[in-house]
Order: C-alpha cells, then structure tokens, then sequence
C-alpha cells in the first residue's frame, strides 16, 4: 500500500495549501458579513463568486475530476488531502467548485451521462455556472433501508411521471441550483436491486416545489439550504434518465465510493480545524492560575484527538488506495468504515473544543457549533451509521462463517 | 432520606400533569406557528399569554417560591418533581412563570431584597407582567474562574457607575425583560471573595445596550435570546445594591442550589421526553423486515437511558432532600453531582433519539436537536463541567487526606 | 419513597462499622498470608473462623435474613447499607454469614423448604458449620436465555435420578460445602416456565463429581471456587424437591430479588473502597513536580467515580425499597436496572484506581486486580448485561405502545 | 508514505502463516497440557524447545534483528506484520525468538555492546540458548516520571556495586534467564538526562535475589514471570557497561522505538484473534431463537471492532515507516500514539469477546482473560498512557504556539 501522492497531486495541495492562506480563510469574515447584511438571507454572498474566479485563474478547479481534460485528472487517493484542506473552511468547497453534492453529481454525469446529458447539465456544472441536488432521502419511510424508497416513476409514452416526497435535498435551496438528480421507482414488482432509477430533473420543471429548507440544530445552512421537495405529476422526457431504467441502484453504488472519501476527508479538515482552534484557546485563556491548556485534563483530550485524527486520516486514505488498487466494490468493507469512524471522530474532537471555548464555542463566534452540527448530520446521511456497522458486521459473520467451515445462510437469523 | 412528596405537593403535580396534557403539550404546535408566522421574531407568541392566564387561574402559578403567601410554600424537594414536569416542553416553564432566570431572579430578591426593591421589582415578576435577566457572565475572560471577572462598578456619590461586558445574559431578549441583576467588581482590592458585587439595573438604564443575541448552535432562542450587552457608564442608586457591597459572592452561593435543581430537573424532564419520542418512533417505522426497536443494538440505549434518568432523578431528589435537611452549604459536593450529571445524561440520550428519528431528528420537526443544544450549554452554563469537578475531586482527596491524617495543604500542588 | 434505615438498622450498621474497622481490615493481611503459607490452597485460613466467632459474638450474623428469629428480622431495604460495608473486604461476607451464594440459599431454603429440609440444611447453614453452592449455569449452551437449560431430571419411582453438567458453581470448592440447590428439567415437554425443578443434592451423593476449579482471569478464588461439576446419574429421593415439580423458575424469581441488592451493594462497597484507596495513593506519590492527584487529569476520575457511586447507590436502594412497597415483582424493572449498573460502575472506578496505582494495581499488592475480576465476572453471572438491558427495553416499549394506543403484539418483531 | 512490504519480507510472512497454523495453533493445547501437568510451574514445556528448532529450521528465526547476518535483515516496517502474527499466539513469540523483552535486548547488545559483551550475551540469546530480562521500573517511585529513579550504581575501583529494588522485570521467572540489563544511577547530581546507566548484571551474581513473582490479575505467567528483584552490593566490572556512564537514557530512548512497533503490532494480532473467536461464538450459539450474532446488538461491536482495528494497525505501519523514513526521534510522537492507542483498543475488543463467551471469556477454556490482562498491563508498563498524552499534547501545544507566534516557555504552567 503506497499513499505518497504523485508530483502532480504535490504540487496541487502545495498550491491549494497557498491559497487558502492568502485568499480562503482571510474571506471567511468577510463572508459572514456580507451573508448578515444580505437583504435576502438566500443569496449568495459576492465574495464567493470572486473567489471561484480567482481558484479557476489559479488552476484550482474541479480538482477532484478524474477526466484529465474536465478536471484535474488526479485519482481518488490523490485528490483526498485536497478534500481534507478544503474540508477545513466552511466555505472553501464552493470555492473550489468541488462541494457536495455537486461534485458527486458531476462524477455521475461524467460517468454515466449521454452526450446530451453531459453538454447540459455537465459543462455548466463544472464551469461552476450552475448548482445541483440529489434526490433520494424521503420523509416518510426509514431511509436507513433504501429499499424503502416510495418516489413514483411511470412511463407515458415518452416520458416519466413522477410523483413523491423529498428531502434533505442538499443545496437546493442555492439560487443557481438548476437541476436535480432524482432517485425512485419505476417498477417495484422487479427484483429489489432493479426496481429503482435515477432521472434528470431541470429544478424548474413544472409540479416541482421546494416546500421548505428543513434546518439542521438551528441551522438553515442558507444560501445551501437542505430542501423538502414535492414532486406532483413532474414530466420529464425518458431521454432524462441515467444509464437505463432500474439502474439506480448500481449509480449509487458507483456513486457512493468517491464522495464518501470525499465528505470524510473534509471531516478531518474539520477535525484538524477544531484542534488547532482548541489549542489556540487552551494557551489564550488562564484559570486557577496558569494557562487552561496546562491543566492535565486537557491533555487527554488533545492526545486523544491527535490520535483520532491520525488513525481515521490513514483509514480514509487505505479506502481511497484501495478504489484504486481493486475497485470501489472490493473497496466496499473500507468505505463503510470510514462512514462509520470519520464523522463520529469529528464529532468528539469538535465537543471537545466547544468544552475548551465555553459560550463561545456554541455561538457563531467559532464555527465549532456549526461544525457540530454539520458532522453530526452525517452520521445519518447516505445511512446511518447503524445500516454501515450492519453491514460491516455482515462481511465479518461472513468470513468467520466460512473459516469455520459453514454456510451463513444456515445460521438463524 | 425521605422524598416522597408532601401531600400538597402530590396535589400541586397531580394537578400540573393534567394541566400539560390538556393544555401545554397540545400549544406547543400553536405557539410554534405563531412564532413562525409573527412579523417580529421577537415578539412573544400569543397562546403564552392565555397559557398564563389559565395557569394562574388553576393556580399553579409560582410554584417554585417557598414563601407560602406569594407562592406555593414548597419546598425545595417539594417542588423538584414539578420542574421535572416542566422541563418536558419547551413553552411550559414560562406558562407558570417558573422560568430560569427568572425564578432564580425572583427567589434572589425573595431573599435579599429590602422592601422598596421587592415592590419594585418582585411583585411584577411574580404577577408575570415584566421578565428579568442576570448579567453574570464575561466574554473576555475565562468564567469558569469566577474571580476572573471585570465588570467595574465604581461608587459616585449616591450611585454606582457600572462599565462592563456581559454576554449569555438569558431571557434578555424578551420585550418584556425590564430587570437586570449585575454581578460585578466594587472593590477589586478585597479579599477575593468579597471584591463582588450585586446590583439592580432597570434595563431602559442610559448606557444599557444590547449589542446582539448570542446563537446557540443556529438557534437564536428568540423571543427569550441570549443577550450581549455593554454597560457604560451606567447609572443606578446605591440603593438598588442586593443584600450589601462585595457580597455578591454570598449571594451568588444563597442562590445557586435551588436555581442547579431546578435546572438539572427539566433536563430529566427533556430527557423523558426524549425517550418517550425515540420509543414512538422505534415502533412505528420498519427497516429489514421488523420494527427498528425489534434490531437488539437499540435495547442497550433504551435500557441505559432508563437507568440513566432514573440513576440521575435519584440524585437530584436526594440533593434536594439535603438541601432541606442540612442546609444548602453542606449539599454543595451533591449540587456540583447533579450539575455535572444531568445535562450530560441528558445530552446523551437526547442525542441517541435524534439517531433513532434520522434526518427528522436534527431538524425542527421534533424538539430533539434543540433540547440538545439545550442541554450541551448547560455543560457550560455556570460553570463548566471541569469546575465542578474539580470542586468535587477537592472534596474527596479532603477527605482521603483527612483519614491518612495529612494536611491537604502539605501535598505538594 | 423513605429510604432512612430503621432505628434497629442503625444500630447494626454502626455495630458493623466498628466491626469492620476493629477486626476485619486488620485481618486482611492474615488471611492472606495464612492462605500462602497453607499446604493445601482450598483449606480455609483459620483466622476466618476466629472471626466468625467474634462475629457471632457480637449479634452481627445472619443479618441479611428477614426472619426475626433465625436471622436479624430486617427488611431488604434496612439490610442493604451493611451488604455494602461487607463489600468493601473480600473476606467480610463469609464473616458474618452472609456471603453469596449461602445467603440465597438460606433464603430459599427458608421461604421454600419443609420442615425436614430446613431442619438438615439451613440449620447448619445459619450456624455457619456447612457451606452450599447453587447448581444452574451449564458450560453447553447460552445460559443468557435460561430456557437453553439441558439438565436432565427423571422421576424413578420416589426418587429422582439427574444429569447433567454444571459449572460456575461458586462456593463448591469451599472444603465445607456440604449441599447443592440443582436446577434441572423435569418436563422438557411442559410450557417453557413450568419445565424446571429444584432439588437439593448433598454434595457427597454418588455420581457428583467435581471436575475442576474454574478460573476467573488468573483466579482460582481458592478456597471458594467457581467449580464445574457433572451429575452422572444422580439419585436423590422425591422430597429432596423444593416447593414442587415444574417450579424452579417461580423460586428463581423469589430468589432474585434480594440476592441482586446484596451483590450490588457490594459492588458498591468495593466501588467505595476502590476510590478511597485511588484517593491514598494520588496524594501519597509524586510526578513531574506535585501529587498526581493534583494532575487535573484526575480530577474527572474521581469526581465520576464519586457521581456513580452515589447514583448507583440510590438506585439499589430505591430498588430495596420498592420490593418492600410494592413487591419484587413489581420491583422487576428496577432489579434489572441495578443489575447492569452496579458492576460496570464498579468496574470503571475500579480499572480507574488500577491506572492510578500502575503495576501495583495489577499485582495482588492491591486488592484492585481481584476485585475487577469479581466485578467483570458479575456482568455476566445471573445472565450477561444484554439480558437484562433486552427486559428493560422491552418493559419501555410496552409503555410506550400503549400510550401509543398499539398492542405490542402486533409490531413486527 | 508506501507501506507496501518488501518481496523477502511477503515471503517471509507467508511462510510463517503457514508454519503458525501448521505448528503453533495446534500446540496451544499442548503447551498448557504440559504446562498444567509439570511438577514444577517454573519449567518451560518442552513443547517450547520443539517448535523453537522447527522454527530455526525453517529459517523463521531472530526476524526482529535488523542484522542481515544476525537475523533476517528486515526494516522495523517489515517485520511489523510478523509481529502481528506471533501476537495471535500467546507461544508463538518465544518460539520464533523474538519475545519480549528478549528482542529488545538482543537489538540493545546489537547497538550499543562491545564486542565481548555481544561474544558473552547476545549469542547465547540469538541462538535462543538463555532468555534476559530488563530491569527498570521500580515498586516505591511513580514510575511514569522516569527521573524518580532510585537504584544506586557507585564506582568502586574497576567495579559498580549495585543497590535497588525492581520489579515487573518480565522474563526473569524463567529458568533460562541469564542475563539482566539493569538502569540505575550513576550521578544523581548530573543534569536530568545523563544521571542514568545501563550496565549488564548476570543473573547469578551475588546479592541479586529474586523476591517473588509479581502476579498480573491473579496469572503468575509462569515459566515467563514479571519478578520483584532486590540487589544488594551487587558488584560487576565497570566493563559491563552499555556505552557509558550518564548514557542510559540515551539507549532507552533507541531502544523504545522498535519496542513499541513490535508490542503495538502484537496487540493488534491479539486483537484479531479476538475478534475471530467473537465471531465464531456469536455465530454457533443461540438465544431467543437466532444466532446471538444476529441480535443487532453484536453488530455494533463487530463493526467498531473491524474498524479500530484497522486503523490502529495503519497507524503502527505508519509508526514503523516513519522510524525508517525519518530515524526514531522524529517518530516520537507516533510512536507514543501508538502505545495510547493499541493496548486501549486491544482490551475494548477482548473485553466484548469475553462477554460474547459469558463465562468461558473469563475462565481458561479461551484465552481472552488471559489477553485481557495481558493488554491492560501495557497500559502501564512502558509509562502509562497519562506520561504518553502529556507528551503528544505538548507537542501539539508546542506546534499551536509556534503558529501563534508566542513562545510556549511563556505559557504559565
């Protein structure tokens, strides 16, 4: 196992690390402010759109594309410490055009797009001209068995009616999100994997309507926004779908290996952030007499979360090797365990350095509280952690099963 | 240790459980569309106001006051099970003007007002009619050392002249709060226990300004807010001084216990409830083929959740029973228990609920995510956690050093 | 709930306590050097009998019985305090006759026996001139789900003819273990609560074989012992049966109650011990500059540990209280409760004062290592903690079904 | 970072997986047959001696030593999952002779030995003809700070005349121990760093006496034994010296490294073969009518099991890669993460095993109890993990103050 990144992949984060310095984190206040004084709390900020320009005048573009010619053509493993720097600004995946769920919805376009598809929809994503959203979680059913799933898809003539209830629509709410990709039914009677289909939705088809952004610990997340959609009787023409009718299943699949490397390196840029803020206040302040930090109970917890972060950063990196070593579908125990370890991790490290900022650690004085809460989300999103540590547990039953000889289909469940 | 209730207190909380099942629990929806619907987000919901109104009538009404004739002559074991009740929804403790701080307020000028300030300031507060806050504390300095403390409040002729900082000043923001309490610095040169100070400021003061609500994770708390506010060059007569000059250490003692009780009793209120919607949900929705309660990984938060709140209840019964018993002094080692243990049972199970209702959970469809961010500040919240625990560790090795017949003073520190 | 001892209860707990400190510490050291220095590692070390003596002597035996007559006539609620203190030495329990799992089967044999049987086993047993053990957990099947129970018991004319193999047989290596409570199935065939049966098999009945001591982690816990034993047809005549054929499981119930107090209490006694003795040596040794307790990093230790203690002692006391007011059936819930808490919160505090020892934590310097032991085997011994974490959650989700207005029955399981 | 092993190194690793499960698994038994039937505890089984010339002759001999000529010529990173390997066995270290502390005092005399201490010691040891022990840690000081240090060394003539008293000196119970590496001061008045020496003591040197064993959680490990041993003007040629006066810390120091990899990865394999007994228990018992691994409870630490093992394994490699990388010093902040992190993760997962097994987890019929104190034992031994998050949090500290631009000696402490 070789995680050195290639010169090119070097050369980028060195790159990457430089900008964020001159020109992300200095924007971060700035940003703030301008989203305060914004009379619409849904638009986006300027700042943002000047920085997108500056990154793409620097080359720091769609950095997380394979495509050599659309993106940066860096593999899975050598994008992953850029995701994790740019997972340390709340703001800087924008700035990259490389924030979630775009750039999983990019690599989905790239990947399984007809030509037309990708001249519409793909090109004015990656020019970071328009925003995206995934449609898949729903309100009503246990998301955490997406065989669940009920959004309806019924063929008429040339097209598909669609008919369901969406949410947790990340970025939808985002002025320039102007298509979706929507995940539902079109047949149930087939067999479980093949009942579901992924379709293009334009966000401005009629009988779309994004009912509310539905708020994460207070949150509004605006301008990203994660909406609750009503789709009633959407027509769109079948030349919309992805791949081919009751194929859904096998995107999300595809789909799911890169983006979780993606979302859990971001999570330890997070961690990183949180600990490096930590530790600032832990030398600033004083109490009883010395420095905070000095009392030995906070060693635990930085020792603690230097290991955390190290050993999770690695993990992230042995599954980002091995997709491209074996492939996504081998890769599959690995991607699991980073969804299980990388936002669990953060969680507790950010805790920790709220603990160490007092009130201001749960105000909007630190980004800790929002950091929270962000991660704490994704130890429900793309499944709970339940569903991964099921089915990590399932592949260990599995092996032992047939080290010891016998068949798991035996063993009464 | 005797803690079951007195018979009037069996009647008070008879009377409160029904008063919630008829009439609080069925407005929570109602306020929470008044709240969404009003102009002012600071403006109070209506249907609190009509709550009040009914709560007087049925006479539960200032149930936390031991003063018989001005309320319900409680004591304080007597009336912990009733915040209990309280703390189960988010609109009640206002409904019977039992909120902190102002029940905490209230009982601080029970204690230590003269008449003239009681008048002024008592009566109002105990009719419901006008709300309090308390200016503890700073944003500058770390307050987990109350020494630490900056405000100055220089004597000038008759008055004091008040410049300070304060921030998490709660219920500030409601438009009827017209009452502050100040804790500041007379004498910085005393002895440090007796260098404070506490003092009445009418919140429509000259100098008084409220600079902005603090978030709590994204939650503003509006129409009650956490407020930062400056002093300058505030004004009051010496005569709005509680109890006396640079003993505001003293009362700040006086008040703390029965304040923690109550407190760490609506966090096992919030944590039943909390419990209460996990199980719901845990039987009303199905994944792989069974009830998501039926999948045992959920039998072990359950049961340790009800031996949590139960464990935690015992507690907090038990401090409150010594309070009476010996004497708030001596039931400090159990207060700083509670304090410690409460809202982080509570944040824990809180958190597995939120688990348990997926994506529903972090958002405003339950109250899950805001009692958790709730909880997690009073982590915080006079004091943090590793105060108390400092406190409580000095206790023991006191008392260890006490039998091996040391002076704890001797050990080298 | 009145959890103050009775008058009388106080008089034995303060009686005990200079018992304690009068005899039974001081005699740690002796006992454990005799039993070194003993050729034959399962006698018993003399100084136990001396101090059985001393004890009867001074009215402090039997106390655990509720019979006036033949023990001291205190109700669980009044005897739990001093299963406490007992706990605090390993050797105190078999001083006063109360130790485990003699005092259960006293009990039973009390409320079960005939007259014949008390009359050739509890008497003796009471005197304190034979030991018992109680034959139920087997080596061939899960023993957390107690219907696995393969103990063959048949009825040959007035005799029954057992078996069977048993293990954890605590107390059956003791050289003056002279009788075996045995819980077999006389009707595989019966519904699954009427199947089994106890019987009381003397030790020395031909076919019983002691095949093994078993150890817990290194501990032969000799001259006790934890024995595994077979049954190899077993002839005992058909009074030997207690209370009747098919209602083993109705006196497990009976039996349970109690016996868990006592243990829990003593697990806090050890709990309490343990901290006290982490609390010496924090103070008494040095590192990097001051006391290591004055390193804060123990200070969360020690506040916890004293937090769970006092929790955990509530709750079995509350427990000991309900089974008095409303019965031990009723008290079920609360029983189980006590049961996963007070070992795990023994064996965090105890692990805790091992790391504040180091290597002597570990060694025998320290009864700390033994007592961890003790108190892991206890999260499994009268079933493992998933048991009775399944109960409890199942009881919680009976409530909550029918606030919910739903039969339990009808979720899918 | 490429962790990837060298070609001798894969072939090394495979045949010693074959020769594991064609010879060692399967003498297990043997050994504690042997071990239970001796007439002394203290004798090695011969079995020992069998599979240690089987070994040799299979070339899987002293593959520790990163000699090409004195053993197998492999970077620590190379061996490291050879390490891993013995460590599934609780024999297979002594029979591939690259047991603890026997390879860390080969690798000692290898660096820092003259040659005739190499001639008298370390061939004997590499040929496995005696077994050495390190005496170090000390029963009357706290032996995380390593300065505490009592033990005399005084220079008389060509001679030291040694006295002290050690203890948990690991090996020295075995009957083929030879030779002791002893540390002790030579100048108690030197600076901190250079009052320490090594110096090498024959086991049969006059006033060495072996005390006792020291048990670990009631195990006596014999024929290893961790012994308390006093030395009483115990006198040896100042030619025994290890490099110089003043330069045992400097040889602990080099010494630590390559230790730590080999105990962390054994831990790990300790952990694996947990995890695979786990699995196998969980899936051939049942419970309320399933497999016990089928109740989801189990999945839960399956799946953290998989998870911490993994990363933690990653985490050593990188450990190991790093001291080849960028020499041992610059590694010093992994390798401490690395002895916090494996024994901690290796007693979370023995510890679920145990209790998968019920009572079989803590007596002898598995080896989990056994591997349970094993793993606890390295919380401590080495310094305990409180000495090892001091020094990674001021590292962490050291770096956020470079950042901040201060000057960490101006923190007060």
């Amino acid at each position: 196992m070789d995680i050195t990144p290639s010169a090119k992949a070097k050369d980028y984060l060195d790159r990457l690390t430089v900008f964020m310095d001159e020109h992300v984190y200095p924007a971060e206040a700035v940003y703030q402010q301008q989203h305060r004084d914004a009379a619409d709390n849904w638009a986006i900020p300027p700042i943002i759109e000047e920085l997108k320009e500056k990154a793409r005048a620097a080359g720091l573009w769609n950095l997380f594309l394979p495509d050599p010619e659309l993106g940066a053509g860096l593999s899975v493993l050598d994008y992953a410490p850029m995701a994790e720097v740019t997972g340390r600004s709340p703001i800087a995946p924008d700035v990259f055009n490389c924030n979630a769920p775009d750039s999983g919805n990019m690599e989905t376009l790239w990947l399984y797009g007809t030509e037309a598809q990708k001249k519409a929809w793909l090109e004015p994503l990656l020019n970071g001209h328009i925003r995206s959203a995934f449609l898949m979680t729903e309100p009503d059913v246990a998301s955490s068995d997406a065989t669940n799933i009920q959004c309806e898809m019924r063929r008429d003539g040339d097209d598909y009616v669609i008919n369901g209830r969406k949410w947790w629509s990340s970025g939808a709410g985002d002025p320039r999100c102007a298509i979706f990709i929507v995940m539902g039914k079109t047949d149930p009677a087939a067999p479980v994997h093949t009942q579901q289909t992924m379709i293009l939705v334009p966000a401005n088809t009629p009988g779309v309507k994004i009912e509310r952004y539905v708020p994460v610990f207070g949150y509004d997340d605006a301008p990203h926004g994660h909406m609750e959609i009503t789709l009633k009787d959407v027509r769109v023409p079948a030349s919309n779908i992805l791949l081919g009718e009751g194929r859904g299943f096998e995107i999300a699949q595809g789909r799911l290996g890169p983006g979780r490397i993606h979302h859990c390196m971001r999570s330890i840029g997070m961690a990183e952030r949180a600990l490096e803020l930590m530790c600032d206040r832990l030398l600033s302040r004083e109490a009883f007499g010395k420095a905070i930090g000095m009392h030995s109970v906070w060693e635990e917890r930085i020792a603690n979360a230097r290991v955390q972060i190290e050993m999770t950063r690695l993990l992230c990196l042995k599954a980002a090797w091995m997709m491209g070593a074996v492939g996504n579908k081998a890769a599959k125990d690995e991607i699991a365990m980073i969804k299980i370890a990388a936002p669990a991790m953060a969680t507790r490290i950010i805790d920790d350095a709220i603990q160490a900022f007092g009130g201001a650690g749960m105000s909007d004085d630190t980004p800790l509280a929002w950091m929270y809460a962000m991660q704490r989300s994704l130890r429900l999103a793309d499944g709970p952690d339940e569903v991964h540590r099921r089915s990590l547990a399932r592949s260990e039953f599995k092996r032992a099963s047939q080290c010891l000889g016998i068949d798991i289909r035996s063993i009464r469940q």
